[in-house]
């Protein structure tokens, strides 16, 4: 295995955005002396991805960033939190969309990202936003060689225009890149496309939620625990 | 002045592709015996940048990357220097191809970038291919938050379409990035997109046959000496 790039996935497999958001969410709420259900938000905005991209994917509408989807899905449930025109500025609401580009990572993700850029081109393939994945990676402190996200395509995982994309970018065959992620479809995807596939399992992500993705659900080139144990699989 | 990204300009700007490449290809010379006029060939391949890439911009021929007019171009130098087909082996030829990848900063480039990301954004905004960007960053130690090239537009500077795409990707207005650059062309492009604007001079860019570029040429936001004096200018 010639693997000269490694590229992740980012919400969920390299940072921790439910825990990030509700705690972001409860400070920002005790600072303007508002009260809400903050994980039951989280949660639903999270909720609100799939269909929201769905839309996109599916040429219902025209390409439309992730940052729009996150503002527009605010919107709509906001209301539903008591959190309506008369409690929530333009500023409040732009802070709460910015928190998905001030993301902590899991424990694991710097000290793993930093040994395994020492061997490969580290860098993110995602569906969140260019700007969204600069800011994050400065907040957070990942090292990414290259920023690779749905904008620069217009398209969004799982579609092959993606992984492919991102290919043609690297200059470099997809069976020599490999997909890190803690979604089995998303692996799935980038194996259809050629890419060589790691998976790390993240049981914590959606928090009492979780339904899926508890384990890798197909034989992945690697299997890790984390991105230590990722590096130490890949030799890094 | 809110500028929150600096987008720089590459090669020689940030990296002094002449020396750098004399170099390398002094010591491949030696390694396989083989001799010619390695400034010649260096200065000869750079001057074959602006026709190659005229080419592309003008619409004769459809988008072609920097890798790719690199290669073209070194085909045509080679038997001129001596170097036919029986001397050059596809392999010698695709490092030399990579040396274009691997090229050393000016001195003050890696301390005067470490100080500038502490306070901004700090990207790339080059013609060249985004895997030529990425390997050269981790090389050189260019610690870029974002790589913007020529091959995610699929246009060539100072074509307003890269500067704007830019500027889109980092979702700010473009009177919030500005743009380093050793080359007043460049500058002045940018400057019409609605960019800030920061000439630092690299007189010894072309060696013997510079003949530009000595000195700024229009009153740029910032005129600095090197990347150091850019970030005590912008108080970083």
């Amino acid at each position: 295995m010639v693997v000269q790039a490694l590229l992740f996935d980012v919400f969920g497999t390299v940072v921790d955005w439910r825990t990030s958001l509700i705690g972001r969410f409860q400070r920002l709420g005790e600072e303007n002396h508002l009260t809400a259900d903050w994980a039951g938000l989280v949660d639903d905005w999270r909720a609100e991805y799939e269909p929201a991209m769905a839309s996109v994917r599916s040429g219902q509408r025209s390409w439309t960033s992730l940052e729009v989807l996150h503002r527009e899905s605010l919107e709509k449930l906001l209301p539903r939190y008591g959190l309506g025109a008369s409690a929530m500025t333009d500023a409040l609401k732009a802070e709460m969309v910015l928190g998905w580009h001030l993301l902590d990572p899991w424990p694991d993700a710097v000290a793993g990202l930093a040994r395994l850029k020492a061997k490969f081109i580290i860098g993110t393939l995602s569906n969140g936003s260019f700007r969204l994945l600069t800011d994050m990676a400065k907040y957070a402190g990942l090292g990414w060689d290259a920023v690779l996200c749905s904008d620069l395509f217009r398209r969004y995982k799982p579609d092959p225009a993606v992984y492919l994309g991102a290919a043609e970018l690297l200059d470099t065959a997809p069976e020599n890149i490999m997909l890190v992620a803690a979604h089995n479809y998303d692996l799935a995807a980038a194996r259809t496309c050629g890419y060589k596939t790691g998976f790390v399992a993240r049981p914590k992500e959606y928090g009492p939620r979780q339904k899926k993705d508890f384990k890798a659900e197909a034989a992945w080139d690697v299997i890790a625990n984390d991105f230590n144990d990722l590096a130490a699989r890949l030799g890094a």
